[in-house]
């Protein structure tokens, strides 16, 4: 079936030269009225060039759209995150997965408003940002029309997308010529560096690549101590100060970066079912990732962080897939969240040369005893010998076990 | 019901003097024939002048068993143990859980041979570790009778269990007589510290509690790197040289000792129902972590990978419980070994005051693709129009939902 | 340490013969000042008689305790539980184990209620209640006195508690004088029977062992069609008729019982360790969890139920065990009531002779798309050439790793 | 990209008028030479006039493939599942899941000796049918053609299909002319039908659709009793007849013909995406599920049975996706696999009237301990005040987060 073309289309747009070209062929090939939306993750760029941009490329300046979404972001999509410990495949803290979701809402509202009928994104068609923008425009608005120009369009390389750039008049930096050595993504939680220079998987990352940290080598040589505080889950303080959300991923990205923390290469498994390398740089995130494990530890229940620790691989997934909208990640986060109402307290943390430490944890709501566990005779809920019971019937059946194997 | 005192027992005999003392109470309170059984499982000591003091102690010679357990417990304990990426409460590499289950085997294959009625450790009443070898014993030998001299024993006090000492002629090396500020345990995989000067969570570590590893800031201000070879999930060579499991891993040690790798100070939840705080040194285990994950991120296919980070805590939960001999240990373990017929080939890691990065990863086996990953247009079985299918039917469900939204 | 003597208990108090002679224990062995619950769950007994065996046993009226809680544990307990289809073991619909957290919370509001210092129960040493009842105990009570007479006390034989009771004027029915030729458990849920004449599971289990239903063979020829109307995950209606929760259960509990439905004869692995056989009969439970599952497959989302039942059997085993009262059974419940919004609608259910069968389901807020589904032409959301894409994708991985082995 | 067309084309070809009409537009469309593989999967056809039709469509004997795959089927297909205890979505047999991977392995081992360089099935571009054939395909043999004629030719409607056989030839039987109200897919272990008139999940299954029972009210009014034999998981014998398996579960079948046992009228969830209605028969496999449940009760350890269950919906849903020939459906395999060592024995299955009801299980290798189990005084290894110590350790951790609630 052939579908009628868009009348009105939202495009997540950066300002960059890539979706400038996709905002041209969006009016030369669909002959769409295009509605802008940049947002402000705190990629470390200035937005409102992107306004300019677009009235240049004769965008109508009610059709612009720009936000400041930062604490939105952390607030509701980066803190939540992280009350699961989540990491991907071991290792990977999700900083691009993480504010796709936030991009794809903005643009379904946005459409509301405007009364567009479709969404586009810059994502190329191999990689798991396609997947996350659509899955999260549909599960939000089931009939929007969604425009996906890498994997429609027939621009065989980059000189002819520098061609249809240049007989557009879009304009064109220097630098973006040529092809860059790699790609990157960005936002307040995270960088990411992949492709071309970094294709093989065999050849250390360049220290050129790295957008966010300086390397441990180059960070000073006397450790940084800090103190984040928290409240049900979420960090709210460093060193005593109450920061914002954004504020204080702020501030750890800023520690993070100066010590040289949060650096990761990494080989990982796409949803769309191959296997790509990136490096990422999670300054702030990789900080406190130590830092709620540690709040952690001294207010969560066992069985609490035994499930939890459970289920985070599978919630990890749900968030890289981009099925942050579906009722699995929901009731998910409904478990994570019922979980975090007493993980509040204090954690000292020491920052040096890449290392984050926790060196301690104190709270009013401490599940961690000191009575019971010293090696002096504590005060005394706990008996001894109680423990011969303990072992006697949780090896019952194991000895029932071995009994049959002796007969068998 | 009252039982018989056993008539022989064997002991694990570290030839210290806590269990030089057990060793004389079995024999004064039991009127016990004693075998000891003293392991070189690499914990930095000799094992030898245990035999002396066994001797000294009245144990005849054909009752003295001293055997260096190194590379069973290296190849059949710590490297099925590793394939899985273990790590107890995200992470905790499980050092001390892993021996125990090797030194109960070992005592009931001597009771075996020598024909003792029972086993005894020199585990106290609050820890994990009497589960964890009082498990194995069941497990192999379910009618063994097990003592378990620190839940039954009268003494009071330190000074009571001294002066037990001197009436019984063991001898005191001189700073045993106090009360040590922390106790310890070790083995070739790691060593831990617990207790007295540890139990504020909130105070740091001291650093004289270290035994494993400088200090990350005492550690060269050059890195060391290295290259790892595995063969189906192990660990076999070090810079192209093949090493026993045991060289291997003693050689990993001395790395990591040397660059201030594999600290932890962590609060962590018991078996028995308290959380306690340990500092943990595991210098090569650490190294080995992140090799071994490196390694299957080339060549470990993503269904097996995410089933096994899911199954993971598990596994690490029955380990640390004591649970090694179990059938449900042994059935993960099924599934972890069948995962690891392909990670074989080297990886690149670059050992730096404390952090442990992999820098590059290649295997014959590789199922990385550079050709369907690259930006650049490669030779084929990716299309990128199939990407607007797979999105298409992965939404489906979510879009069903979503109209239900709107509807209702 | 030795406790001093409990000076006021409340007793889970039945008004039978074994609860009786605990009571006269407490009074005669502690010479404590016992005050008796004894609570309708709708097991089928009368609960004031109980009253008057209690005062004939010289507790004062004011220490007498009874309360009707069938709706608190329909809608609180076994409501709550149906929502993710629990069974235990494959089969079993826990109908004792969720009435024992009930019992517990209602001693210990008692025992707060009159300033007690202990509780007791009746269950014995060798089974599950007394797990569940104690960690009831202590999950609301940390420090409550717990006293469990089965492990505690020195009769050696059912003769030596009859006399115990003829010494001290317990009144003793004729058939409790010899052993019963097995022991029940009944609420409004289910009843249980098991011991004796069931302890050879090579046997069948005899006729008259049953107690809610008759047997299929029994049954009317004609078959039952009922209507059952479903609100959020719970049954509220039947037939269109709207009924309390208490009052449905009963009515399907009637249902159930004449169409012969609900039977259950098991060999279960019980927490202390070892394999016991019972026979259980949920009617009514049996029919709801059918009626359940029924209106969820139209209403919910795929990825929802599935991750419900990976869940279910952790969140079985912890009513099994007596976690009721837990953070992570807490946790499990957030996730599993987030499920059940839209888990709204009808379902026709036909029951004959044992059978209980879906036969049709419907609901405003269905998933299920005819227009989608149907073999002809559809309206349209779904495109059948998607699914290449979505095969070719789901594939790569899968081709990849083919081609290893082709080349390996 | 424009793939050349296919030269040789293996289809999977039953003889009837959807692939005789496949078999000519290969012919047609692709000028394709065309090899047939018809399987007897015991699906109650002949299959033998397949190679009739196939000769009179044209195709060379040498082309001709059919193979009486029961044996395999049951044996490597059917009993490996049945070992989970493996059920979809709380219901569903997988009788038609299961045979898919074998009939791909087929094809792809025919292609090899023919040359053929593409495959293809007659599955429509809705269902699960087509991932399922074509993810084997894929993963046995990477870079195969695959060719999904529904999902390719432009035939609109019924008709025209009809048009298109009669224009080449294709006899058509009367009963195939006109639309068949339902469709149908059978084989040794299910029949399922689906479609039309089971369109509207609110209207009962008519009982023509039925195909492998009588309905339960037809059944005789006497129980059959039966015995199973099991050997390591797998049943081996019925009432002490040693039977191979093809021949075991044809018998099973027969049984549960007769008996009205093994219906099914469910909503599932399809893996592209939507909810579809089914009403399926698996006679012998639902008595054979519970008999096996019945064997295991016995003889599998608690730990192994509970992480059987946990992982069995992942397992089931890889299986029921069409990821049968994937790492992670081998590993999980693996692990259930390593459990049924030990699960032998008889079990005793009363049949009556759609009830399958285990009776009896007896095993030399039974875990299941009268003497510990027994409410008189048993001899010997579990000791009644045992339980006070493992429950006060299984309750210190809600102990102390009690305490902390009472001073929060």
């Amino acid at each position: 079936m052939t579908l009628a073309p868009p009348k009105k289309v939202v495009l997540a747009y950066s300002g960059g030269l890539d979706t400038s070209i996709i905002l041209k062929w969006l009016q030369t090939e669909y002959r769409a009225e295009v509605v802008t939306f940049t947002a402000d993750l705190g990629q470390g760029e200035e937005v409102e060039p992107a306004r300019r941009k677009a009235e240049l490329l004769g965008i109508k300046p009610e059709n612009i759209f720009i936000e400041d979404v930062r604490e939105e972001f952390v607030r509701d999509y980066v803190f939540p995150m992280f009350r699961a410990n989540t990491v991907y495949e071991g290792l990977y803290l999700l900083g691009t997965s993480i504010a796709r979701p936030l991009i794809a809402k903005k643009q379904i509202e946005i459409a509301r408003r405007v009364g567009a009928d479709a969404v586009c994104h810059g994502a190329t068609g191999k990689g798991n940002d396609q997947v996350r923008f659509e899955l999260g425009y549909y599960a939000l608005e089931p009939d929007i029309r969604v425009i996906a120009p890498w994997r429609e369009w027939e621009f065989g390389s980059r000189e002819a997308l520098i061609r249809f750039a240049e007989d557009h008049q879009i304009p064109i930096s220097k630098d973006k010529r040529g092809e860059s050595p790699f790609s990157i993504d960005a936002n307040l939680l995270h960088s990411s560096s992949e492709g071309k220079v970094l294709e093989d998987p065999a050849v250390e990352a360049p220290e050129y690549v790295h957008q966010r940290t300086i390397a441990p080598e180059d960070a000073p040589d006397k450790a940084t101590i800090i103190e984040i505080g928290f409240e049900a889950g979420d960090p709210v303080s460093i060193d005593g100060e109450i920061l914002s959300p954004a504020a204080l991923l702020t501030r750890l990205n800023q520690l993070g970066h100066d010590n040289g923390i949060g650096r990761l290469d990494l080989v990982e498994n796409r949803f769309v079912g191959m296997k790509s390398r990136g490096v990422y740089e999670t300054p702030g995130g990789t900080i406190l990732l130590a830092a709620h494990r540690g709040i952690e530890s001294i207010t969560l229940d066992r069985g609490a962080m035994h499930l939890k620790d459970e289920i985070m691989p599978r919630y990890a997934s749900l968030i890289y897939n981009g099925f942050w909208f579906s009722p699995e990640r929901e009731m998910l986060q409904a478990l994570i969240d019922k979980s975090q109402e007493h993980v509040s307290g204090k954690v000292r943390v020491k920052l040096y040369k890449g290392n984050t430490t926790v060196i301690g944890r104190e709270s009013p709501l401490a599940l961690y005893d000191q009575d019971l566990v010293t090696f002096e005779e504590g005060s005394g809920s706990y008996d001894q010998r109680d423990a011969a019971g303990f072992i006697k019937l949780n090896a019952l059946r194991l000895r029932i076990a071995a009994k049959r194997a002796q007969r068998g």
